[in-house]
């Protein structure tokens, strides 16, 4: 058995009825992040010594009779935009290379409480601006799957430490594809939840429901045990859901005889896809036929959805990087200082119409989940590309301007407050993963689980591990 | 028995248990707005051939034996804001004065759906803007307890109507006290609700938190009774708290023992207050203190909430009243031009500062709230003032600037997403109504009804109905 590359559930399981203990699980990972993550710079910051102690009181706890959290024993690496108290929290800027925040995010709170082990951080793109994973501090994280290309990001570091087996979890977030694409890109899984699913706190805007947290893992069931700890409503986030945790936590077994399923291999015409990618997508999408769904080509209206998410995004970062701008103009990538430009250009206006134009295509894509229970789409609209690359120039023939053109099959999609999933879809003629997103309607994000899981199931993609240099 | 002087829950109970009839009760609201109506101008569209149609077919309905709802057989006007399909919407200008929707909101959806019956429209201010009721189309409603008085508003109409005893339940809005207000001047109970309470279709900013809608009536208990039909999710909203409606349907009876009440007559120094209106209000804290309560003297902190107020509002404004502006510009009132004009110098920057200080805010009424379970303050720092001003040129010596200023007391209270409740708290030596509004954590809307029943019941100032020529 290589503790290694259990599931998550069956390895929190093998804790709970203690086949395993705790301090094996993480001394087995620390033993394998010591060799492999050199390879891959997936993991920035690690607490060896910490989670080792960690691990050692988790086994007491068990064995003195307290009841185990859902996650207890599990290692983890937070994604180092989140604040880990005592642990520094760069968010990949050499500004804030030495910041070691004095309190912990909520999410990683409620994954602590849930049982997980705090053993380090994981690697992001300069403050997780863009959907590839490298920054002044820490360099590139590379691909498990081709040690040549991107993992994808923001939460890039975060999906290659799941599947180089670094982590048997994962918390991620999302603007506008930040864990679906290098979910995708590493063959893993990742949801974008819904926005108030998991409360993020501390916030700058507790409004805001562009950017969520959600969990990732090697599987749909290991998304979901994680997102059990992560949502549930706190009073201090306006936003947040008031379903509790739990809910995911029961079997996401579900026969798809009758799903009504929309297949949109371009998002109507709005995207360009390169054909390696396309050709695995549609194959995929016979799967869910096979498995008695009812599938159509179809596409919720998104017109506009790309100039309201370009807004709503120079926004945020204007909200939230505008400060760093004026105190070290110098010390931001290029593509973050034209950003929080963009964000100080805006009128009023400008953020009126956004939010009518996002309200329509809301409204929009909620009548199109009358008529379709899910929609499939790529996560991605090209497989993962060489690391040195800051994006890809092309895709499919078209010229990409800037680094999120690219994204647009993600952060489309980040518009509506709809959940998305991005599953294990298979392999290009070149080896590289292909995710599947699976969009659900506001608030359905177990549903989406359970039409992942049953894809999962009848497929098994992300059974296929990377080879690596031990 | 004086039907239209019953509780909107003993009348519906009359009906449900039929020893009255649903035509006898809107019979009867007719034939007193016939009288009363002109005097105080708070019905300014009226179908009575539809309500009694409806009524006569409520009663059938009864009669076959199918469930009544809550509200089953009382009769209501709408928020002239809130769509009506085939009955005339002119939010109080001249540019809607012909205005005929073809579709109802969501929430007079579910008023009727509730069992109401659809009588007419309640007056606003022109585009529902300021507290006071007054526009060009019908002209102002007068104050039910003094006829040369202003109403209050923007719930002017729906205020005024309840308290002349021409509907038994209303619905209004609250962006900055627009149902606080009103019920405050006119002696009734109105609910402002936790944002998401009661979802708001069809909307032009889904994810807008600062104007909410909610329920007013002459008790406490019909509002809970009314909240319990507007409440509830709505798939097409994504702030919609998931909660159901039935909660608010449990009897409020609460024991205030114990209860950690902070009051705040002026704010902490942030408002000015007419000292009328402070002596009434002094004499009701002690209330809460012989009922068992800790009473301090203590407010939250809310520097910067009058800026994030204005900020929003103005945003608000350019949102929705910006096309109007151009199509014609001479149409609008000048205090509606300035609010637009305001919102188009927004900038990205002004919008993203003001976020993050109603972020904080929240935050330091969230912490404010672990310490107390409710705070007191005055809904309105004046009186009800005469009814040909604008608005009240001077508070307690303080000269006001512009039409918004004598509401901070209850806009300053919008900014966190807290519910607030304005229940009558007895009269000024010149026999005006003065409210006191109970304000509580984000979501406790039901907590606060229970408070404010509990202070009903201990003074009964709601009681005292106003003589009206008839």
């Amino acid at each position: 058995m290589d503790i290694c590359l259990l599931d998550a559930t069956e390895l929190a399981r093998l804790v709970r009825c203690r086949e395993l203990s705790a301090r094996e699980v993480v001394a087995a990972h620390l033993a394998r992040i010591e060799r492999v993550n050199p390879v891959v710079n997936a993991i920035v910051t690690l607490d060896a010594d910490g989670a080792l102690a960690a691990a050692a009181e988790a086994d007491e706890r068990l064995v003195r009779g307290v009841e185990p959290g859902p996650l207890h024993g599990l290692p983890i690496a937070f994604k180092d935009t989140h604040l880990t108290r005592g642990m520094r929290t760069t968010q990949g800027s050499p500004l804030l290379a030495d910041f070691v925040p004095d309190e912990d995010e909520l999410l990683v709170q409620r994954i602590e409480l849930g049982g997980a082990i705090r053993m380090g951080k994981t690697n992001i793109p300069e403050f997780a601006a863009g959907s590839h994973t490298f920054n002044p501090v820490f360099g590139a994280t590379r691909n498990p799957y081709g040690l040549d290309r991107s993992a994808g990001g923001s939460s890039g570091g975060a999906a290659a430490a799941l599947a180089a087996g670094l982590q048997p979890i994962a918390d991620g977030s999302d603007m506008g594809g930040s864990l679906r694409n290098p979910a995708s890109f590493c063959n893993v899984v990742g949801l974008r939840t819904t926005p108030g699913r998991v409360p993020v706190h501390p916030a700058l805007d507790l409004w805001g429901s562009l950017t969520v947290a959600g969990p990732m893992g090697r599987t749909v069931a290991d998304v979901a045990l994680l997102l059990s700890v992560m949502a549930g409503p706190d009073p201090r986030c306006p936003l947040s859901l008031e379903t509790p945790g739990e809910v995911f936590r029961a079997p996401l077994e579900r026969d798809l005889r009758g799903l009504r399923v929309a297949w949109a291999p371009d998002l109507g015409g709005r995207v360009p896809v390169d054909s390696d990618v396309r050709g695995v997508l549609d194959e995929q999408v016979k799967v869910f036929e096979e498995l008695g769904c009812h599938v159509e080509e179809a596409c919720p209206d998104l017109d506009g959805a790309d100039e309201v998410f370009r807004t709503l995004r120079a926004q945020s970062f204007e909200l939230s990087l505008g400060v760093f701008l004026e105190a070290a103009p110098g010390a931001l990538k290029p593509s973050l200082v034209w950003n929080i430009e963009e964000g100080r250009k805006l009128t009023g206006a400008d953020l009126a119409r956004a939010t009518t134009e996002r309200t329509r295509i809301h409204l929009a894509v909620a009548r199109f989940f009358e008529r379709y229970d899910v929609l499939l789409a790529p996560v991605s609209q090209v497989a993962p590309f060489p690391v040195e690359l800051e994006y890809p120039a092309v895709v499919d023939g078209q010229p990409q301007h800037t680094y999120i053109d690219w994204m647009r099959s993600a952060y489309l999609l980040s518009v509506p407050a709809t959940p998305a999933l991005s599953v294990p879809a298979g392999f290009t003629p070149d080896g590289l993963p292909v995710g599947l997103q699976i969009v659900g309607p506001s608030r359905a994000d177990r549903a989406v689980l359970e039409v992942g899981a049953a894809y999962e199931a009848a497929t098994g993609h992300g059974r296929r591990r990377p080879r690596l240099p031990e």
